[in-house]
C-alpha cells in the first residue's frame, strides 16, 4: 500500500488480511484440526497436544514462506514444514493430516473474513446510526431535490439524507443472511472426499467446525466460490452505497451550491481559499474501483476442475482490496460526518433565488381546482417561461395571468409542498431502527 | 441481438424485457395509479373507468414513443400523451396524476422483473433437478479429481456433478432472499416526497403495491439502486456457476481426456469428425460477459442527487443482457445435459492410464502404519518418480522397495479410497432437496 | 436495442454490424475467394464466376442461418450451404475452398469494421472541428476553472475547450497507428497452417487481401485477438473523453453554475421549468459503460487453444456496443455542441461573486515582492479567512492589512491573471489542424 | 503486497512505483523546476542552488508525508513543506514556484514510469526472443492444432509458438507509438493557465521539459487522462497476450495432453507425483486481473472539471498493478519458458493415436480429385463415423470404401499436410526480427 493509496484502505482490516494474521489463521487451523483429530483417535492425542504447543510458540519465517509460496504456487507446504520443524519429529508427523493446501488456506482466510465483517458491521451499525441522527435532525430543514443535475421541486435535507440511510439498512439485512452461507469451514483432502481421513473423515470435518465456531456446508467447497463472490457483491454494495453519499457531498459542497461544507477538507498548495473535500472524492474513488473488483471476483467463478490455482489468485488479489476499501468508506464516512457543515440558510438562499419555478407543479395542481388541467398546465409553462427570460418569480407573474381564485401568497412557501415528506421520514428512521425524527 | 450473439440471450426474457412489455407494463401501471386515485377520491372516477378503458384497448406508436425518448431521455412523457390521447380529454387530464416519469419506469421494470424472475426460477429448478438426477446417477461412476490443471486423486462422477449443484441450491435461497427487496412500487412524485398527491400520498402508494402486488418501501427509491445491483449479482453468481460446469465440461469434452461429450455439439465446416461443445463454450462465455456487466451495475450505484439520468442508462444497457444471459445459460445447461454423454470407460481407462500414482497419497497412509511418516513419504516420492521415468505403475514398483506388509492389492483399487464421497454426495442431495441417490 | 437504450447506439453503425451487413460481407469474402481461387487456377475458372454471380443474386435465409448458428456455433456453415444452393452444383462444390468459418467470419468483421471507422473517423473529425471552433470563439470567455470541485482560479471557456478537444486530436493520431494492424485478412484454413490449398496458400491469401483491399499479416490470428482488443481500447478511449466532456457540461448545466445550457435539454413530466441535460447524461453514461465493455474485450484475449468458440462470443457480444456508443457519443457530442448555449455573462457573475477568492493567488505572488514569501500567504490566508467569514471582498480587506505598495485594484481583474491561456490555447488549436483563435 | 499476492507483483516495478521512488521523483521535479527559474530569472540563481542542495541531500519524514496526503489528498503540499524546511527561509519561499501539486506528482509519475517502460520493455525483447528461439527451434515438430478445444489437424510446435509470440511484437511497436504521448510533463499551475508564472510561464515549461528529458505537450493535461489510459490498455493487451500463453501451457501441461511439462512446476502438500503449473496460473490470473484494472482506468476518464481528485485515486490503485503485474507477467513467462520441457515423443503419439482423423480433411481433398466433392466429402464423413464407433483407423477403412485412386498411405502422414506452416514461420520470425527457422 504506498502512500497515493492510502485513503483507500482501512490499516484494521488490511491488517487482519495481512501475512501475519493469515499466518496465525492457518496455524490455529492446524492446531484446531490436530485437537480434534487427538481426540477421535486418529492422530495420537500426544501428538496433538505437541502440535497444539508448537502452534502456540510458532515463529514464522516469512521468507521462507515467500520462498515456499513462489515454489508451489500456495505457503502450506513451507508453512508445515516449519510448523513441523518446531514440533518434535514424531508430532510433526501427523500434522495437516489428510487436509490439502487449500482446506488451511480457505479455512484461515475464512476465520479472517470472520474478524472483518464483525468490524464492519460495528462500523456500518455507527454509520446507520449517524446518518439516522442527521436525517432526523434536518426533518425540518429545508432544501432542492435536483433531479438529473437541475433543480426539481423541494424537499426536507433530512429526507435527502434518509436516501443515503435506507440502503445501508438493507446491507445489514443482507449481511445477516449471508454470513452463515460464508463461514463455513473448508475440509475435503487432495479431491475433496476426505479420503486421507479414512471412516471419520465427516466426523473430522463436524468436529473442525465445531472447534472453530464455523458452520459445516453439505460438501467442500473448493471449487465452489460463491460464497466469496457474494460477499465482494455485498462489499461493493456497501462501497457504492457510500460513493452515493460522496458524490452527493461532492456536489453540495461545490461552492456554486455551498449547501454543505467539510470542515476538515484539504488545503490547497497554492489556493488558501480552498478546502478540498478530500473523504468524499475518496468514497466516489472506492465505489468506482470496488464496481471493478467485484467485476474481477465474478471472473474468479470460472474455477477449474476440482481446484484453480489461477482462480485462486484472482480471489487474492480482489477481495483483501474490496475489504479494505469498504472499511475504508465506512471510515471516511463516520469522518466526513463529524467535519460536515449542513448550511441551512444557504439552502434557504437556494430555494428562494429559484424564482419560485421550483414551485411550478404546485401551482399547476391549484390552477386545476379551477381551470381545466390541460390549460392549467399551459398556463403555467407560459409564466415559467416569461420568469426566465424576464428574470422574475413566477408568483409575481402567475396573479396577473389568471383570475382563478388561488391563494398565491400561500402557496409561494416551498414548506406548503413537502408532501409525505415528513411521513417518509419517519418510516425510515422506523426502518433503521431509530427512533422518531 | 444480431445473430452471432443469439447464443447469449433467452428470446423469452428478451420479450419480457423488451418494447411491447415495457409498454404494457407502464400503462399498467398508469392504469392501476388511476383506479386507485379513482377510488381514493383524488380524481373522478369516471376518469378512472375511462383511463382504464383507454389502457385496455392502447396501441402505441412506437416510434412516436422512439421520438419522444430522444427528446426527454425517458419515453414516459410522449406514452402519457400518447394515452391522454386514446382517453376522453377530460379523463386524459388525470392521468398520470402526481406521479413523475421515473415512478411508471421503475415499477414497470419492477413488473417485467417479476415476471422474468418466475420465469428463470422455474428454469433454476428444472435444472437444479436435472443436476440432482445425474449426481444420484452416477455416485458410483469413478472418475479423477484433477487439481490445478493436474491430476490428483479418484473421486466419483457424481460427486463432481455435485459441486455444480451445490451453488445453484444456495442461488435458489438467496433468490427467495432478495426478492421481497426488490419487488417494490416504485411512487414518489417528481422529488420523492409525494406533493403532488396531497395529504393522500402514502395512501395511493400503499393502494398501487396493492393493486399491483408489490411490496411497498420506506420510501420512495428513485436514487437507491442497491436492489436492482443486488438482482444484478445474483443473476451474475448464477452465470458464473453455470460458466464454471460449462468450463469443467469444455474441458471433460477434450478429445485427450474425452470423459463427456456434447452429442449435440456443433459440426464444422470441413472436418467431419468434430463435434465442438457449443452450448459449453456459450455457458462460458455468458460468464465472463455476465462479470463485466455486474461491474457496470454496480457503477450505476453513483446516481447522483435525487435521480440521476445518466446512471439509469447504464442499467438499462446493463440489466436486460445479464437476465437474458442467465436465462440463457439456463437453457443451455439444460440442453447440454439432454444431449451430454457420461463415458463411464473412458473414465475408468484414465484412471487405469496413471499409473498408480493417483494413489500415491493411499500408499503413503498405507506405509505410515509401519514406518515412520517421513520415511514412507519420502520412499512412495521415489516410487513415483521412478514410475514415471520408466513408465511403470507405482503399485508394481512399491512390493520390492519395502518389506513393509501392506496389501498393495487392495490400495491399487481406486474404489477403496473414494473416503466420504458417498456421503458428501447424499449431504448434497439432500441439500438440494432431491432423494438420496 | 429496445427503446430504453436508443440513446447508447448509432444506428448507422448498427446496420453496419448487423445482420445483413454481416451476411453481405462474408458473401463477399466467399466471392473474392473464389475469384483469387480462379485466377491462381486452383479452381476452375468458371466456378469461380458461377459463385460471383450466385453471390451477386444472393438473398439468404435469416432463419435458416439462425438454425445453422444454434447449431455450429458459427453461421459460416449454413451460409455456405445456402450459398452452393444457390450456384450449379458443381461450382457450389468449389466454394469456401480451403477455408474455415473463421477466416470467413473474422475477414467479414473487419470489412464491416473498415467501414464504421470511416464513419467514425469522419464524425471525429467534425467533433474536432466544431469543438476547436469553440474554443476559438471563446478564447476570451472568462471564466472559473474548477479543481477537486471546488472554484479555484480563473481561466477562459476557450481552454476549458481545449481540454476537451485534445485528446480528441490524439485519438485521431492513435487511429491512424492501429488502422493497418486492424485491417488485415484472415485466412489459415482449419489449423492456420493453409493445409487444403497446397502450395499456393501464400498466394491466396496475398491475393485475398489485395482483392479486398486489406492487408496481409505474417501469419492468420485466428487465435491472436490484439488488434480487435487494441482496437476496443481506442473506442473506449474516444468514449471516455466524450464522457468527460458530458460530464462537465453536466455540471456547468446546473442550475445554480449556469455557465451552459442545452437548449434542446429534455422537457419534463411534470415540471414545465426542466431543461434535462440529456446529451450529456448519454455521454457519461457511454463512457461508463464502454469502460466496462473495453474490460470485457480484454478477457477476450484468453482465447484458447488455436480457436476458442467461447472468446468469440465475448467479442461479438463486445464490441459491437462499443463501436454503436462511440458513434452515438460523437453524434450527442455534435447535437450538443450545436444546440449549447454559453452563457459568458452568467461566467463573469460566477466569477465577481467569488469575493476575490479566486486571485488569492495573485494577491499572494504580488504581495511576495515586498515581503517575505511565507509572511505574504500567511496574511492572504487570513485575508480569506476574513472575507468568508464577513462575506467580503479579498481586495477590500487587503489594503487595510498591508501598507505593501500593491496596486490593488488592477490585481482585482481576472483578465489580468490568466498567465498563457491565450498562447496555450493557439498551441492546442494548431494541435488540432485549427487556424489560431 | 502480502504474500498471496506476490505472483502477482514485480518487486524490480514495485520498487519503481514506491513511495521512495516517488518521493525522489516529486523532489528530482521541483529541483528542476527551481534551476529553469533560476536559469529564467525567475527566482534568485541562489535559492536555486540551495533548493538544489536540499533537495540532493532530502531525508523524507514519511509518517510526516502519510499525515500530510491524509489531510490534504496529495503529498505535495507536506513535501513541499518538508523540503523547505531542508533549504533557508529564504531559498525555500521560492520552491514550488509557481506550481500545483498536480504539475509535481503526474510528472513525477512519468519520470517513474519512464523506468517502468525502459524495465519493461527490455523485458519484452528478452521474451521475444526468447520465444522466436523457442519457435524457430520446433519448426519441424510437429503436434495437434486443437479449435474450439476439440482436435482439429497437424501444425508444427513452432507454428503454435509463433501465434504467442506476434502479438508480442505488434506490442513493441505499439509501445513505441505510445511513448512520445505519455512521456511529456506537467505544468500548469492551479488553474492550467501557468499564472503564477507570469509572462514567462511557457519558458518554465519548455525549459522544465528538456531539463528532464520529456516531450512537452500543447496545453498542460490535468484533466487529460489519455495518456495515462493508453498506456494502461498497452499494459493489459501485454498481460492478456501472455495470459493466452499461460492458458495454452496450462492445457498443454495437462496430463491427458502432456505435451508440455514445466520443470519448475509446484509440488503438493500431499500428492509426491504432481508438478503444478504455477507459472502458467499466475498469467492466467494476471491477464484477468490486468483486464478488470484496463476497465478500471477507463472509468478514470471521467476527470471532472479542471482537476478531480476522485479520479486520480482511481488511477493510484489502478495503474501500478496493471505495471507490475505486466511485469510479472513477463517475468514468468521467461523462467516458465526456461523450465518449459517440450514432449516432442508425446505430441507424435497424440498425433498417431487420432485415428487418422485429424487427416480427414486431407482425404476429402484427395478424393475430391477424383469424385464429385459433395460426394468425396460424404464418403469420408462415413468412414469418420465408422473409425470412431469401431475405434479404428480412418485410413485403414478408406481403401475398401472406394476404388479412387489415392495413395492413401502417403496421405496418412501429417507432415505431408502441414499447408505453408513453415512458410508462415519464416514470415513470424521475420517480423520478429529474428534469423529463419
Amino acid at each position: 500500500m504506498t502512500l497515493l493509496q492510502d485513503e483507500l484502505a482501512d490499516p484494521a482490516i488490511d491488517a487482519w488480511l495481512g501475512d501475519a494474521a493469515l499466518i496465525a489463521a492457518m496455524v490455529e487451523v492446524e492446531a484446531a484440526l490436530a485437537r480434534v483429530q487427538g481426540r477421535l483417535g486418529l492422530i495420537p492425542q500426544a501428538a496433538a497436544v505437541a502440535i497444539g504447543q508448537a502452534a502456540a510458540g510458532f515463529a514464522p519465517d516469512l521468507a521462507g514462506l515467500r520462498r515456499g509460496m513462489a515454489g508451489a504456487g500456495v505457503p502450506v507446504p513451507a508453512l508445515v514444514a516449519q510448523l513441523r520443524g518446531a514440533a518434535a519429529a514424531e508430532a510433526g508427523a501427523w500434522l495437516h493430516w489428510g487436509a490439502t493446501s487449500q482446506d488451511i488456506l480457505d479455512t484461515a482466510l475464512i476465520l479472517q473474513l470472520r474478524a472483518v465483517l464483525a468490524h464492519i458491521e460495528a462500523q456500518l451499525a455507527e454509520t446507520i446510526a449517524a446518518l439516522a441522527a442527521l436525517a432526523a435532525r434536518h426533518r425540518g430543514t429545508l432544501t432542492i431535490a435536483r433531479t438529473r443535475f437541475q433543480q426539481a421541486l423541494p424537499t426536507s435535507f433530512g429526507l435527502k439524507v434518509a436516501a443515503w440511510l435506507m440502503p445501508l439498512v438493507r446491507h445489514s439485512a443482507r449481511l445477516a443472511e449471508l454470513r452463515p452461507r460464508l463461514l463455513v469451514v473448508q475440509l475435503g483432502g487432495a479431491a475433496g472426499t476426505l479420503a486421507a481421513l479414512g471412516p471419520q473423515g465427516l466426523e473430522v470435518a463436524r468436529g473442525l467446525a465445531a472447534e472453530l465456531g464455523l458452520g459445516l456446508p453439505p460438501m467442500p467447497w473448493h471449487n465452489q466460490r460463491d460464497g466469496l463472490i457474494e460477499l465482494a457483491g455485498w462489499l461493493g454494495l456497501l462501497a457504492g452505497s457510500l460513493g452515493k453519499l460522496g458524490q452527493d457531498v461532492l456536489l453540495l459542497c461545490q461552492n456554486e451550491v455551498g449547501e454543505l461544507r467539510d470542515a476538515a477538507g484539504g488545503g490547497s498548495s497554492t489556493m488558501p481559499q480552498k478546502a478540498n473535500p478530500i473523504r468524499a472524492e475518496a468514497l466516489l474513488a472506492l465505489a468506482r474501483r470496488s464496481a471493478g473488483l467485484v467485476g474481477a471476483m465474478h471472473q474468479a467463478a470460472l474455477h477449474a476442475w476440482e481446484r484453480d490455482g489461477s482462480a485462486w489468485q484472482l480471489e487474492w488479489a480482489s477481495l483483501p482490496p474490496l475489504a479494505s476499501g469498504a472499511g475504508a468508506a465506512l471510515g471516511h464516512t463516520q469522518a466526513l460526518l463529524r467535519s460536515l457543515e449542513v448550511d441551512a440558510d444557504r439552502m434557504a438562499q437556494n430555494l428562494a433565488a429559484s424564482q419560485g419555478l421550483l414551485l411550478a407543479e404546485a401551482a399547476c395542481l391549484a390552477l386545476a381546482r379551477h381551470l381545466p388541467r390541460a390549460e392549467a398546465q399551459a398556463l403555467v409553462e407560459r409564466a415559467c417561461r416569461q420568469a426566465l427570460a424576464e428574470g422574475r418569480d413566477l408568483f409575481e407573474l402567475l396573479p396577473g395571468l389568471t383570475a382563478a381564485p388561488v391563494d398565491w401568497p400561500a402557496l409561494r412557501d416551498p414548506r406548503a409542498y413537502l408532501g409525505a415528506a415528513d411521513a417518509l421520514l419517519d418510516q425510515a428512521l422506523a426502518a433503521a431502527g431509530a427512533a422518531p425524527a
